[in-house]
Protein backbone atom coordinates (compact mmCIF):
# COMPACT_ATOMS: atom_id res chain seq x y z
CA UNK A 1 0.00 0.00 0.00
CA UNK A 2 1.01 3.49 -0.59
CA UNK A 3 3.10 4.95 2.78
CA UNK A 4 0.95 7.83 3.12
CA UNK A 5 -2.42 6.17 3.32
CA UNK A 6 -0.27 3.34 5.21
CA UNK A 7 0.71 5.46 7.71
CA UNK A 8 -2.50 7.77 8.03
CA UNK A 9 -4.27 4.07 8.77
CA UNK A 10 -1.57 3.53 11.31
CA UNK A 11 -1.15 6.97 13.23
CA UNK A 12 -5.06 6.61 12.94
CA UNK A 13 -5.31 3.09 15.56
CA UNK A 14 -2.21 3.64 17.46
CA UNK A 15 -0.88 7.53 17.26
CA UNK A 16 -2.25 8.13 20.87
CA UNK A 17 0.39 5.73 22.20
CA UNK A 18 3.06 8.51 20.80
CA UNK A 19 4.41 10.56 22.70
CA UNK A 20 3.39 14.00 22.40
CA UNK A 21 6.22 15.55 20.49
CA UNK A 22 5.94 12.07 17.53
CA UNK A 23 2.41 12.63 17.83
CA UNK A 24 2.46 16.28 16.69
CA UNK A 25 5.23 15.51 13.90
CA UNK A 26 3.05 12.54 12.24
CA UNK A 27 -0.06 14.61 12.39
CA UNK A 28 1.81 17.91 10.47
CA UNK A 29 3.75 15.59 8.32
CA UNK A 30 0.97 12.97 7.25
CA UNK A 31 -2.00 14.94 7.61
CA UNK A 32 -1.65 18.39 7.12
CA UNK A 33 1.15 17.52 4.82
CA UNK A 34 3.66 19.74 5.95
CA UNK A 35 7.19 19.53 4.74
CA UNK A 36 10.09 19.13 6.99
CA UNK A 37 11.35 22.11 7.03
CA UNK A 38 7.81 23.94 7.75
CA UNK A 39 7.89 21.46 10.65
CA UNK A 40 10.96 22.59 11.96
CA UNK A 41 10.18 25.97 11.62
CA UNK A 42 6.68 25.20 13.57
CA UNK A 43 7.67 23.06 16.84
CA UNK A 44 11.41 24.86 16.68
CA UNK A 45 14.29 22.19 16.04
CA UNK A 46 16.00 21.52 13.24
CA UNK A 47 15.05 19.81 9.99
CA UNK A 48 17.21 16.87 10.83
CA UNK A 49 15.63 16.51 13.97
CA UNK A 50 12.05 16.41 12.88
CA UNK A 51 13.34 13.56 10.32
CA UNK A 52 14.59 11.87 12.94
CA UNK A 53 11.46 12.05 15.35
CA UNK A 54 9.73 11.46 12.15
CA UNK A 55 11.23 7.85 11.40
CA UNK A 56 10.89 6.95 15.30
CA UNK A 57 7.58 7.75 15.08
CA UNK A 58 7.22 5.68 12.38
CA UNK A 59 8.83 2.65 13.85
CA UNK A 60 6.76 3.09 16.90
CA UNK A 61 3.71 2.92 14.98
CA UNK A 62 4.94 0.01 12.68
CA UNK A 63 5.88 -1.88 15.66
CA UNK A 64 2.50 -1.59 17.17
CA UNK A 65 1.01 -3.39 14.07
CA UNK A 66 3.90 -6.24 13.90
CA UNK A 67 2.70 -6.79 17.56
CA UNK A 68 -1.08 -5.91 17.97
CA UNK A 69 -1.93 -6.93 14.16
CA UNK A 70 -5.09 -4.54 14.72
CA UNK A 71 -5.13 -2.67 11.48
CA UNK A 72 -5.28 -6.01 9.43
CA UNK A 73 -7.92 -7.70 11.92
CA UNK A 74 -10.21 -4.59 10.75
CA UNK A 75 -9.11 -4.94 6.85
CA UNK A 76 -9.61 -8.56 6.92
CA UNK A 77 -13.44 -7.60 8.57
CA UNK A 78 -13.58 -4.45 6.00
CA UNK A 79 -12.98 -6.97 3.17
CA UNK A 80 -15.45 -9.58 4.04
CA UNK A 81 -18.23 -6.54 4.59
CA UNK A 82 -17.16 -5.59 1.22
CA UNK A 83 -18.03 -9.14 0.01
CA UNK A 84 -21.56 -8.66 2.07
CA UNK A 85 -22.20 -5.58 -0.25
CA UNK A 86 -21.95 -6.75 -3.50
CA UNK A 87 -23.88 -10.30 -3.07
CA UNK A 88 -26.46 -7.45 -1.72
CA UNK A 89 -26.57 -5.67 -4.91
CA UNK A 90 -26.35 -9.13 -6.92
CA UNK A 91 -29.71 -9.96 -4.95
CA UNK A 92 -31.53 -6.80 -5.40
CA UNK A 93 -30.71 -7.48 -9.37
CA UNK A 94 -31.97 -10.80 -9.49
CA UNK A 95 -34.80 -9.42 -7.10
CA UNK A 96 -35.43 -7.42 -10.09
CA UNK A 97 -35.14 -9.68 -12.98
CA UNK A 98 -37.29 -12.09 -10.95
CA UNK A 99 -34.78 -14.82 -10.97
CA UNK A 100 -35.42 -15.85 -7.09
CA UNK A 101 -34.01 -19.50 -7.97
CA UNK A 102 -30.67 -17.80 -7.78
CA UNK A 103 -30.86 -15.85 -4.48
CA UNK A 104 -31.06 -18.14 -1.97
CA UNK A 105 -27.27 -19.43 -2.64
CA UNK A 106 -26.17 -15.78 -1.85
CA UNK A 107 -28.20 -14.90 1.00
CA UNK A 108 -26.65 -18.52 2.62
CA UNK A 109 -22.93 -16.95 1.21
CA UNK A 110 -23.73 -13.63 3.27
CA UNK A 111 -25.09 -15.35 6.65
CA UNK A 112 -21.48 -17.18 6.77
CA UNK A 113 -19.82 -14.19 6.11
CA UNK A 114 -21.84 -12.61 8.99
CA UNK A 115 -21.45 -15.12 11.41
CA UNK A 116 -17.59 -15.88 10.70
CA UNK A 117 -17.23 -11.89 11.42
CA UNK A 118 -19.56 -12.37 14.91
CA UNK A 119 -17.24 -15.65 15.96
CA UNK A 120 -13.96 -13.94 15.53
CA UNK A 121 -14.67 -10.51 16.80
CA UNK B 1 -20.07 -7.05 30.94
CA UNK B 2 -18.45 -9.24 33.13
CA UNK B 3 -15.23 -8.15 34.15
CA UNK B 4 -13.74 -11.70 33.07
CA UNK B 5 -14.85 -11.41 29.88
CA UNK B 6 -14.14 -7.96 29.53
CA UNK B 7 -10.29 -8.27 30.74
CA UNK B 8 -10.31 -11.51 28.45
CA UNK B 9 -11.45 -9.28 25.55
CA UNK B 10 -8.64 -6.08 26.68
CA UNK B 11 -6.41 -9.14 27.24
CA UNK B 12 -7.12 -10.08 23.32
CA UNK B 13 -6.77 -6.81 22.06
CA UNK B 14 -3.59 -5.19 24.08
CA UNK B 15 -1.99 -8.07 25.83
CA UNK B 16 1.57 -7.69 23.48
CA UNK B 17 2.11 -4.27 24.92
CA UNK B 18 2.46 -6.06 28.51
CA UNK B 19 5.25 -6.59 30.31
CA UNK B 20 6.62 -10.20 30.06
CA UNK B 21 5.04 -10.80 33.67
CA UNK B 22 2.58 -8.92 33.50
CA UNK B 23 1.29 -11.33 30.41
CA UNK B 24 1.98 -14.25 31.96
CA UNK B 25 0.10 -13.18 34.82
CA UNK B 26 -2.98 -11.96 33.21
CA UNK B 27 -2.48 -15.02 31.40
CA UNK B 28 -2.43 -17.78 34.14
CA UNK B 29 -5.29 -15.87 35.99
CA UNK B 30 -8.01 -14.45 33.15
CA UNK B 31 -7.49 -17.45 30.34
CA UNK B 32 -6.20 -20.42 32.61
CA UNK B 33 -8.28 -19.73 35.63
CA UNK B 34 -5.35 -19.81 37.87
CA UNK B 35 -5.78 -18.89 41.80
CA UNK B 36 -3.42 -15.95 42.85
CA UNK B 37 -1.97 -18.58 45.19
CA UNK B 38 -1.47 -20.82 42.58
CA UNK B 39 -0.06 -17.67 40.35
CA UNK B 40 2.23 -17.05 42.59
CA UNK B 41 3.62 -20.56 43.21
CA UNK B 42 3.96 -20.96 39.34
CA UNK B 43 6.00 -17.61 39.29
CA UNK B 44 7.77 -17.89 42.33
CA UNK B 45 6.76 -14.66 44.27
CA UNK B 46 3.96 -14.15 47.48
CA UNK B 47 0.51 -13.71 46.79
CA UNK B 48 0.48 -10.82 47.37
CA UNK B 49 3.13 -10.19 44.71
CA UNK B 50 0.84 -11.29 41.84
CA UNK B 51 -1.76 -9.16 43.57
CA UNK B 52 -0.10 -6.33 42.62
CA UNK B 53 1.57 -7.16 39.30
CA UNK B 54 -1.74 -8.25 38.25
CA UNK B 55 -3.79 -5.52 38.70
CA UNK B 56 -1.41 -3.20 37.56
CA UNK B 57 -1.60 -4.84 34.27
CA UNK B 58 -5.41 -4.64 34.47
CA UNK B 59 -5.02 -0.96 34.86
CA UNK B 60 -2.51 -0.51 31.87
CA UNK B 61 -4.97 -2.57 29.68
CA UNK B 62 -7.81 -0.44 30.28
CA UNK B 63 -5.94 2.71 29.86
CA UNK B 64 -4.84 1.09 26.82
CA UNK B 65 -8.89 0.79 25.60
CA UNK B 66 -9.45 4.16 26.73
CA UNK B 67 -6.86 5.72 24.57
CA UNK B 68 -6.95 3.84 21.42
CA UNK B 69 -10.90 2.49 22.01
CA UNK B 70 -10.28 -0.30 19.27
CA UNK B 71 -12.26 -2.68 21.36
CA UNK B 72 -14.86 -0.67 21.05
CA UNK B 73 -14.84 -0.02 17.37
CA UNK B 74 -14.65 -3.55 17.22
CA UNK B 75 -17.86 -4.66 19.26
CA UNK B 76 -19.45 -1.65 16.88
CA UNK B 77 -18.65 -3.41 13.97
CA UNK B 78 -19.71 -6.49 15.28
CA UNK B 79 -23.33 -4.80 16.49
CA UNK B 80 -24.19 -4.18 12.88
CA UNK B 81 -23.36 -7.29 11.58
CA UNK B 82 -25.66 -8.88 13.70
CA UNK B 83 -28.24 -6.94 12.17
CA UNK B 84 -26.80 -8.16 8.97
CA UNK B 85 -27.51 -11.80 10.05
CA UNK B 86 -30.96 -10.62 11.69
CA UNK B 87 -31.84 -9.20 8.31
CA UNK B 88 -30.40 -11.77 6.07
CA UNK B 89 -32.61 -14.49 7.99
CA UNK B 90 -35.53 -12.63 7.72
CA UNK B 91 -35.00 -12.10 4.06
CA UNK B 92 -34.84 -16.52 3.84
CA UNK B 93 -38.21 -16.32 5.84
CA UNK B 94 -39.69 -14.08 3.40
CA UNK B 95 -38.47 -15.90 0.34
CA UNK B 96 -39.90 -19.34 1.79
CA UNK B 97 -43.42 -17.21 2.24
CA UNK B 98 -43.62 -15.83 -1.17
CA UNK B 99 -43.40 -12.08 0.30
CA UNK B 100 -41.52 -10.55 -2.17
CA UNK B 101 -42.74 -6.80 -1.45
CA UNK B 102 -41.24 -7.11 1.86
CA UNK B 103 -37.85 -7.55 0.64
CA UNK B 104 -35.98 -4.97 -0.83
CA UNK B 105 -36.42 -2.65 1.70
CA UNK B 106 -34.54 -5.02 4.09
CA UNK B 107 -31.76 -5.31 1.26
CA UNK B 108 -31.23 -1.75 1.55
CA UNK B 109 -31.11 -1.72 5.07
CA UNK B 110 -28.30 -4.48 4.60
CA UNK B 111 -26.62 -2.12 2.10
CA UNK B 112 -26.94 1.00 4.06
CA UNK B 113 -25.02 -0.47 7.24
CA UNK B 114 -22.54 -2.42 5.12
CA UNK B 115 -21.59 0.92 3.55
CA UNK B 116 -21.54 2.43 7.09
CA UNK B 117 -19.14 -0.47 7.81
CA UNK B 118 -16.68 -0.11 5.15
CA UNK B 119 -16.45 3.85 5.42
CA UNK B 120 -15.99 3.76 9.45
CA UNK B 121 -12.71 1.25 8.65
Amino acid sequence: MEKLVEMGILFDFYGKLLSEKQYRVIDLYYINNFSLAEIGEEINISRQGVYDILKRAENRLVQYEDKLGLVKKFKDTNEKVKIILNLTNDIMMLMEKKKLSEINSKLQYIQKISQEIIEEG
